[in-house]
């Protein structure tokens, strides 16, 4: 068993709680959050013990792995001293919000050569994978299109609006890390974004200097043109489709349902269920997937799907296209 | 150009007087109707003559083709007639409602070698013909079931029932057709038959000694398993699906729409839009192409797809389901 | 917790141990099956005991739940001696194949009052439930037709069939099953039953007196029109759908895969990737919840889904269709 | 009958003549192309009178129409002239590659004020079409994004591309005006376009200083943000899709086919066969739906869905994309 120390208990953490107790080749055995109450509530729940003060985890020699599903602006704190304690490291999406921040601790933590997953979920999507495999087996020959429609059922709240990093770094970090996943070795070198606000939300995302619709284009060294289309809201649900276009064909990800029935009636034919709601029901399976990873990442040094490096990657794109909205221009990524 | 002579300007009539006008290889010569003020009222919209005797147009010499559309107690009647005058025949399903009338026109008409194409506008039909296409070069390996959906939008007038000659004559002969098509030389040998009256048309079934649902089930005699459900009334349009299944594979020719539309709203995602709301619309291409079949009958002798013994053997099956549909029992087909 | 005692560990008792051992309700504390080094294997999986001695677990009293996924032959026997020990019982489909027996047990079940579930895991399956919820609301208004689509990807071993019962008892006496669960107070009257062999699979099926195709119709007191097409044989998968009919609309509860993804290509359009495989993959979910269920009918005495009598009722239905498959009759169910 | 003189006998020009020779309402009577055997061969085919003299079809009174089918090249001196001769006008897209020569004929013909209709077909597509009356009912809410797939089968041949125009001016001028017919009054104020060469076209589009794959960003002057996805080549036939996404739900017009089979075997499911192969035949319906409006434009002066101020925007939108791609800037409409 993997001795793993859960930090953070927001909606993800508890999520991830619930995976980490039910897969059997993890044991929890610390929970942290800065609300007591609600770590000791959780701990009862899923055997652990509650801790105050997250370094009893570090220097716990047993513990395995520091699983950081805290808030953003606490995850290269906790990366940087779960690497001084030869910890393996999983870490929520995204790293942080600023790239100095990235890249010193980048520089700082090469000497412990931590063994470190980010919570890219989406690589590990069944559809979404599928997809990854056929591009390499060549299925659809060469890669020429990705098209990403990302389009959350509700815009979130004011609070968490307002320390989210806007919806490039927030939101569309998943979609430049998928486009990234599936371009392998071939870089981004250009990207263009801009926004829109045309709903009754308009207001909420002008306090938060944020936007409600996006488009991004960004193109590889290879000349692939990436299309990235994302909404903030969606009434039929959490809408989340994945296009690829290749010499040779073009494969789809569709949406996911609850299940797979079809009505009929005179308001219109084949009908299906809505959308599964929201992340944690749509990626369900992908996030309990991603553990199988980390549990390889930590007994065999197995590499994950998404590293370090990824993280920083995304979130350079994220700037990028931040960059682009307000300059108005096609920022090209050296 | 082929000259043809049209009797009966009923629905069906005047959608065929409709499509012989546009077809470039016919010429619409005669119309004849009982009701003589409809008949000129087409002729000046064809650019025909109404004749108010249908034997002008058997003796005219120039006339090719005689185009049986007319109340199907006219049929044999008309056939027997225009094969005496050595016309191509195009005769609307069914052929008659009596199968004794059917053999001694058989017997009848033999010595003319008449060339005689029978209104099985579901052979057609390009979804339910590529199905029969793929089961011939063996797509789905060895055939073993054939299961087809039929429901009319709403059920017919009391008027239009009284004389239609029961639902497996009337309605469900064209899915017996279609079965025999599939088959090809292997015999229909055993059917059962079950119907239900459910709905607020149960008066209406029941004064004309009909029925509002049914559901048949034939075997070959290489072992072939047919279902036909069927029913009178259908609120999201004319279900018109063919399932069929082999060792390899199986076929499905789904239902056909106005356009390609899905529609996602809160009410549910992917919902298309009404299918084709009768059979004059959602086989308005099968209608056309049978022309083609006429065309090549009448100039080149070559065999249309139903021809007068299929109207034949489709009313044996048709008067074998109501006889187990009476007696209780699985009636042999010799 | 609720502790218990799981018997037999076939393909599908195997299955149940590892939902039983994921479930938070269900303690696992006794495995029994007459081949000890496998009790052994799987009690140390999931952290039991194996016993050699079905007996010992009867006569714990701290075992609430007797789990019965033994041969078909033991289901009875192990029935009766849980209930005098007043255990709560889950049985596996089907309870027996002989009617006398069940109707014996029945009868000297009856003074211990016991709550038993049986295994009809399509009551259970998403897709197929939220119909059964859908009819019981009238959003198809007055339901009139019920077809089900049964095909499995392969064909079982000669062993296995030489003891399933043949195709009606083993088989389809799910879809009898579901079709009652659909039916709710409206009894099925009458069954018509055909069987066909067409492929290679010929000579295995004739050995054990078993075919590999079956169309079954059934009609209900009301003039519920039923009908089910099973084979035991599909190159693309277990082809598992459902449709109801009604006045007022259609559901449909289609197939299930592995991913959403659709393929486009010169060899054709949309294709989808291939069913899941087998029963264990396709129902897993219901496999799954049906055990919650389990858990409420052991601790709150609450009905489950399907209890004895349906277990007893959906015999009825497979022994008169083999009745009517041998007699080559309506067999009516008084 | 309107009377009609078809200029231009090209594979789009052949077409329009059979739609013009079958449509009720229009009788084709002269027809002029530089190659004059062609123009006889489709005289005798369409019982018209071939003409080596475009002017005999003005000067003839009873002309109703002029039908330009003609090299893009020739477009505005015809439509000068027949505005001249006060005939109605139809015109193929695009009006012409040169915004100059556009203005000029505009402010020249003013003073006849000339019937015309532009030849953009895809506002005549049934599905397409839909989308449009979808969103003017305000069934989506307010209109947010517009994201059209348009991928041709295959590459055109050198010769044609040498003169087209280039992709914006010669394919995408028909997305350019789709989003336009959409938008309605709410114009496009920024535009943003890429291409990319992938595959082994590379030199073919090189040869012409043209492109293989496109994409181009809009944004309205209310904020809809519009994509075009376009390529060149598409193994898997003429892919059309448009999809519309508003506060109240999204609609997306699919691809059409030939028949609506799916196929299931080992190799997937739910395959369906091709997409039809090229515009003349995915656009069949639209082509001959449009000659509706230009009957009502020639006898009862109804506007036309697109007019030459249409015909005159959407190249205003081509011209800037190919001044964006050049750039490398993000354009202003004025």
């Amino acid at each position: 068993m993997i001795n793993v120390a859960l930090f953070g208990l927001g909606r993800i953490g508890q999520m991830h709680g619930e995976n980490l107790f039910k897969h059997p080749k993890f044991k929890l055995k610390y929970i942290y959050d800065t609300n007591k109450l609600l770590a000791q509530k959780s701990a009862n729940k899923f055997k652990a013990t509650a801790i105050s003060d997250y370094r009893l985890a570090l220097k716990d020699k047993k513990i395995d792995v520091i699983f950081i599903a805290s808030s953003t602006a606490t995850h290269i704190k906790f990366i940087r001293e779960s690497a001084i304690h030869k910890k393996t490291i999983f870490c929520e999406k995204p790293l942080d919000l600023d790239l100095n921040k990235i890249v010193s601790c980048k520089k700082y933590i090469k000497k412990f050569s931590p063994k470190i997953q980010i919570g890219f979920n989406r690589r590990y999507d069944p559809g979404h994978y599928y997809l990854k495999k056929s591009i390499d087996q060549k299925k659809i020959g060469v890669l020429q299109k990705i098209i990403i429609t990302c389009r959350d059922p509700a815009p979130p709240s004011y609070a968490y609006l307002k320390t989210a990093g806007g919806i490039f770094k927030d939101m569309i970090i998943h979609d430049f890390d998928l486009i990234r996943f599936y371009l392998k070795n071939d870089p981004i070198q250009e990207v263009f974004a801009t926004t829109s606000d045309l709903s009754e939300y308009y207001k909420l995302f002008k306090s938060v200097n944020d936007h409600e619709l996006a488009t991004v284009v960004l193109k590889s060294k290879n000349g692939v043109l990436c299309t990235i289309n994302n909404a903030r809201h969606c009434t039929y649900g959490h809408d989340q489709r994945v296009e690829v276009f290749g010499t040779k064909g073009m494969l789809i990800s569709n949406n996911k349902r609850d299940n797979e029935v079809e009505f009929s009636s005179t308001s219109g034919t084949n009908s299906k269920t809505k959308l599964l709601n929201f992340f944690i029901e749509r990626y369900k399976e992908a996030y309990y997937l991603q553990l199988h990873d980390l549990a390889d990442l930590t007994t065999k040094n197995k590499k994950p799907r998404a590293n370090f490096d990824d993280g920083h990657q995304a979130l350079i794109l994220a700037v990028a296209a931040a960059k682009s909205l307000k300059t108005k221009k096609i920022i090209k990524i050296s």
